[in-house]
């Protein structure tokens, strides 16, 4: 597989793409091998993502060297996925103290204003500041900050890991059941590129194949942003797990054929009652596991359990531009471009999650084991 | 709305386009009013259709001289939904008639072999065999073979209303009990470009709107081939009935939201026990209705009914080109282009529909009436 391109110039709004002189194809093959994450920080300490809205047919790095870069990269999707975010989140606020005379609460604002429904925005932002108000009035505050941002991204590395043990031994449960290829099915993407590393519902399939159990993923494609298509497949195919795409009204008769036995999805804020907030159609596909006897398994850290919510009614869900309905970013060969295939003028809503009720959800994988809803 | 080029050259394989010259915009705004079909002889009683597969961006007309033509229309989607393909089927195999040295047999092998899963192909062609058994030996067979086609036409505008006629009222009592607008929901595209007027699913909204109860109507884009994107929203906006776009993903949340009122969907074939064979995705909005307490119907013309299956996995579900999946075909201003948002060599599968079991279905709008399925 090519679909790496060499990195070149300046695409960013602000100017500020970095360029990484590596050798494209040899990344491309050993993206995993590398232990390339999505978030970093170079030798000189700046902090770093992989623009994912260029992937998959451009790999090109943007530095982050200040909170608005951070609310840009989040609110942009430039970087997404719940852990991620956070992550992202944090340096962000380290970049703000960084640059002096700043306002906590107001820096914190901002950065939560940038997407909504992630909780792990605000619990990256409160870890932060506690650790911050903790520190003697002697100390360093921008170095304590950026201590803890990387405790954060490290840490969730280590979560992410042991949420693939734990799900790579549901996976190798069912495997020892059947004696053949475990098809899994996951909706938008919930790899390593919404994590540090790892990922969350894409965990245990990586440990499942490293561990030589045969798996196969049937990929929702994740209209409107296109998750799926765009960064699931890369991951899987970059790290050689089987995987076919499918438009993310397929899973439904997969199932009722027999073709997928379980679902492994992320979440954005998942309550204590066990509701899932997830990436929108999550439910839709949790319906048609129960209905049709496939377990249907929601892989998060215990960072995203919201314990001060009652009711999933009272999660914001994002409603994003109707754009992102309405007009279709891929490449054409070399070219990329946008097409749209509404008439126009039309009308387009475009909500950004759903609710899995808890009824549908056979179990949570967390760092903490596999099952119920761990009680904190 | 100027979603219309004035018509120009040649586009299709085998160079059978025919320009109309009328005034593109006038068109565009009088679509309705002008009795537009979708399959139609010309005063020269040439067979016409509209090529489908360049909607809503271009508006090209084509005349079906052959068998091959018929063919190559049903099975490249130039026309679709069962109702039209149906209407097609008969006007091929009347087209091989007037060729002259036919093998019938072998004829109507070609057609059904087109496209498997709607009946109407099958329904269709074996009444225009009856009929022509049933003429006298000195009998025209091709002149007969065209009358019946038309009949065969004919009639299912005059079907299709009925079923407009007996959806309206479900839409009525919804209204006078809300006495708000109401939203309705549909897949696919089962309008009037689906047949040869009127439409299935999209008959009761238009009398509805025509007799000035307020609808709304949200649209699912229909992936992989996105006729909800760019059949539904274009026949709804041409007739101005108020209509959103939406990701096939967003459906069920909008119904946990309590954000639609009915689904009306089509059908490509129903078995007797009332399962539901239509596009793929029609199964995960039918649990979400079913999950809601939504009203889901399915609005059929009584020839969609295929009371010789006692089971509906003896239907054969179409599996069509992965490309389809993996390749989107859009406007980007006067341009027309394919993108591809997966990576390159990424695999992909494309079930073209799916079944809703009986379970799942309020009640099914034929000809005939609203409600349980007839006994026919």
């Amino acid at each position: 597989m090519k679909a790496w391109r060499r990195l070149s110039k300046s695409v960013s709004p602000n100017g500020r793409t970095v360029e990484l002189h590596i050798d494209a194809d040899v990344l491309a093959m050993n993206v995993n091998g590398r232990a390339c994450r999505s978030i970093w920080r170079d030798d000189n300490g700046r902090v770093m993502i992989i623009d994912q809205t260029r992937l998959p047919h451009d790999f090109e790095c943007l530095a982050i060297d200040t909170l608005e870069d951070a609310e840009i990269a989040i609110r942009d999707m430039q970087v997404r996925g719940a852990p991620l975010i956070g992550a992202c989140a944090a340096y962000g606020l380290a970049l703000a103290l960084k640059k002096g005379d700043v306002d906590i609460d107001q820096a914190c604002s901002r950065l939560l204003a940038t997407r909504p429904t992630a909780v792990n925005l605000s619990w990256a932002l409160n870890r932060l500041r506690h650790h911050l108000s903790e520190q003697p009035a002697t100390a360093n505050q921008v170095a304590a900050a950026f201590g803890e941002a990387d405790r954060i991204a490290n840490e969730d590395v280590a979560i992410n890991s042991r949420i693939g043990d734990h799900g790579l031994e549901l996976i190798r449960r069912r495997f020892e059941t059947t004696d053949s290829t475990v098809n899994i099915l996951t909706h938008c993407n919930a790899g390593w590129l919404a994590t540090v590393d790892w990922g969350t519902a894409l965990a245990p399939i990586y440990k499942a194949h490293d561990a030589k159990i045969p798996v196969h993923v049937w990929v929702d494609e994740t209209r409107p942003r296109n998750q799926g298509a765009a960064l699931t497949t890369w991951e899987l195919m970059n790290h050689g797990v089987p995987c076919t795409l499918i438009a993310d009204n397929a899973g439904g008769h997969l199932m009722q054929q027999g073709q997928v036995d379980l679902c492994i999805v992320g979440s954005d804020r998942t309550i204590a009652n066990g509701d899932v907030c997830n990436k929108i159609g999550t439910y839709l596909k949790a319906l048609a596991a129960y209905d049709n006897n496939v377990p249907f398994y929601v892989a998060l850290p215990t960072s995203t359990i919201d314990r001060d919510l009652a009711d999933s009614n009272g999660i914001p869900i994002e409603e994003r531009n109707p754009r992102e309905v309405l007009e279709i970013t891929g490449a054409n060969g070399e070219l990329r471009s946008s097409i749209c295939v509404a008439p126009t003028g039309t009308r387009a809503a475009n909500p950004a999650f759903d609710i899995t009720p808890a009824r549908l959800v056979t179990g949570y994988i967390t760092e903490l084991g596999a099952g119920r809803l761990p009680d904190l």
